[in-house]
């Protein structure tokens, strides 16, 4: 599945289909209705608070929270705020906001997914927080993930998405990662004994990284155990919780804080608009188009995979 | 000492500074005549036959000798082509040979180092081949190098760098990567237990990678175990030596020999020759840059960086 979808992302299909179904402006009247209703009935606690307690989960809800500043409301519909199967096995929030007017953010995705597996298999937990910067800077973008495969196993991904071809612009690599310190925090999370890479299986998705990424499998042993639980929740609320919130403190003050982007040409900011464009498709559709479907079904992935396309549309 | 090389290095100071120092023609007279005399003198097998027998030497004699189809004749001096101290604990070899006119080949430099530890504590050995492709084509140059510590610990890169900004480019990464199954090798590598990802110190040199690359690191246990010395020359010859030898087997069908590239504007060629000039001065200069003195002393290798360099004035 994954090769088709991405060389349909590639060839800039999907997207592109989705986008004519509905006319901008009929587009973002329809969304500004649905938000108002919408936001006033959620907020980020309530979405958390109605799945179950998850280290993992505090710490996102922490992440977002500082995040958030200089964002527009929500205005994804009530059914895309919070979604689930007819069995209630499996529940989900995504939320996507704009950034205010003379903010450099472009939108914030947040994604909360929670799935019971049969038979006492434990569950999957996955949850997506990604910050893209609009034009005004070439300053990357933020992304984290944290997909829990039980309460011994976890992937994080963590990484300030560059958005300028690195080989080519080394002074930018020395500024957004080299002088603000990025490496200590992904040594100290790849420190843990437990700690191995994570390669994934796409290429195109491993091409996004900046050097600095936390790719990462985090295993503490075999599922069930309770020492290992508290091994790899240790390692959440330790060194994960404190390297994620200072690679975001590096973000929220040397990129969404820092100043438009240095003298580029016009010709130059286009090429960084069209890579933006690839990054967003890639990174965020990409993976929702794929675990959607597996952890809720074709009827709930589509609305709700659909529903962002359209706020993507409305951005980008 | 790498972060004001690599500085330097990225604001072209070092190679316009010795560019400067002797003009195109001269700089081609000087370097033809020192060139006759100097491939009569040696061949690549005298060369390592002059140096302690070892298995990863015979792996990239053997790579060599395929990649060098379609190359002219060896241009580099004599005291390039061999150096040593005046003690004798080191000796190396340097030589650069250009594509032959109408081959898609810029050049091929191959580096071959030895050096004594003090006090009986081993020998460092070190061996790069670097092969890059012209402006005639996008497709990938070819680099591998071992690092070898001692006869149980060895560095390994290999990899296809991209000229392309690859999340822009998901053709590409499918053209050259995707389709030709690299990333089975770098599995394959990867597979036996006493592999583990090696993380260069320099962001600039992590930047260049493609993500098919095999950047690891071989410990097979404590210095001086005669077991763990055969564990990692089996490993040396087998699934290195076989992986290396397809992943060349790829790079001369598929990119030296996979024809002009396909509709590129001007723009867009140079650009991709200005990253070749980033990437060359990265992954080259930078590499002997730091490794020669350690090995040889700064006399001998100011020398024989000067002439790289010379080298590359002329081609690049």
């Amino acid at each position: 599945m994954l090769p088709a979808l991405a060389a349909a992302v590639a060839a800039g299909v999907a997207p592109r289909r989705l986008g004519a179904v509905v006319p901008p402006t009929t587009m973002r009247r329809r969304r500004t209705v649905s938000a108002s209703a919408a936001a006033a009935a959620r907020s980020r606690e309530d979405v958390v608070a109605r799945m179950p307690p998850l280290a993992h989960r505090e710490v996102m809800v922490a992440l977002a929270g500082e995040a958030e500043a200089r964002l527009l409301p929500s205005e994804v519909p009530d059914n895309v705020a919070w979604f689930g199967t007819a069995s209630g096995d499996a529940v989900g929030s995504v939320d996507v906001r704009r950034g205010a007017p003379g903010s450099t953010v472009d939108f914030m995705l947040e994604a909360w997914f929670h799935r019971e597996l049969p038979a006492g298999g434990g569950a999957i937990d996955i949850t997506s927080l990604i910050v893209f910067l609009n034009g005004a800077t070439d300053a990357p973008h933020f992304l984290m993930e944290l997909i829990q495969g039980g309460p011994t196993y976890l992937v994080v991904l963590l990484d300030l998405l560059p958005r300028r071809d690195l080989p080519l612009h080394p002074g930018y690599l020395d500024r957004y990662y080299g002088a603000t310190g990025l490496d200590g925090h992904r040594r100290n999370i790849e420190r843990a004994p437990q700690v191995r890479p994570y390669v994934s299986p796409s290429l195109l998705v491993r091409s996004l990284w900046s050097p600095t990424a936390v790719v990462a499998d985090v295993q503490c042993g075999e599922l069930g155990g309770s020492a290992a639980a508290a091994t790899l929740e240790g390692i959440v609320r330790g060194q994960l919780a404190t390297s994620a919130m200072e690679v975001l403190g590096v973000w929220l003050e040397r990129c969404a804080g820092g100043g438009p982007a240095p003298e580029m040409e016009a010709a130059e900011r286009e090429r960084m608009v069209a890579r933006d464009r690839k990054i967003s498709t890639t990174s965020v559709e990409l993976n929702l188009s794929v675990n959607l479907p597996r952890m809720f079904g074709a009827d709930v992935s589509d609305r709700v995979v659909a529903e962002i396309h359209k706020a993507f549309m409305g951005n980008l």
